[in-house]
């Protein structure tokens, strides 16, 4: 079973799902989130289901749980790019996003969180002294 | 079948790309990137693999191709997260990767794309009065 890649951006983790998701995926990308976001100390979280279409009650309280999660590591969680047959579903569901915020794509997303972290008073890392990107490895000619 | 989903981040664009990739599968993202290079007027493309095992000839191809239709996009491409074992094939293979450049990941791809941009004289979003990121939307309570 392949692994759902987690990608580093500052101190946001981006992880973007394309397929409806197996429940045993979810459980490993839940195991996968919570030991990425101890190593890299993120501040947030964004979770991009533009590719989903379909959603049950399994996959709705996942967000939830994966919010809580991040909660713990002191980050927080946004969804963003919901279809709206998705928000249909999970509101008929009446299923709790919890913690869980939303945006509609991926820039807001950040902005969100850019705005959660400095009014919680996280040092970001736009606020340390190293600069937010490394001088660029540059590997074919 | 789905669609991979092509995520805006200011003016790059970001692909992650999950499973082994089907051929018909690898024809509709190159479309959809055109579309999206055309209509985001994006200067960059980022192609996450690090989710990737198993390239064959065909993926290898599929960078080189990708690339060359940015570069028509006046867009600079940039693949991060490559595997040991995948950067093994791609040179076993004897595969060109032509206008791609590549990362460690997606970071210093951003980087990389930054400074090729500040390099060619294009106008980044940060150059303009617009800010980056629009006003959060902010859809639960």
């Amino acid at each position: 079973m392949e692994r759902i890649p987690i990608l580093k951006l500052g101190d946001v983790l981006l992880v973007s799902i394309h397929d409806e998701l197996q429940d045993q995926r979810v459980l490993t990308l839940q195991e996968d989130l919570a030991e990425k976001l101890g190593s890299t100390g993120a501040h947030g979280l964004v979770i991009d289901i533009s590719a989903v279409e379909i959603v049950d009650s399994f996959i709705g309280r996942m967000f939830a749980t994966i919010a809580s999660i991040s909660r713990l590591f002191d980050a927080d969680t946004v969804v963003v790019g919901m279809r709206p047959a998705v928000a249909i579903t999970l509101v008929e569901l009446g299923l709790p996003l919890g913690n869980v915020r939303t945006a509609l794509n991926l820039e807001k997303g950040m902005a969100i969180l850019a705005k959660l972290a400095a009014a919680r008073g996280v040092t970001t890392i736009e606020d340390e002294d190293e600069p937010v990107y490394d001088p660029p490895v540059q590997a074919s000619p």
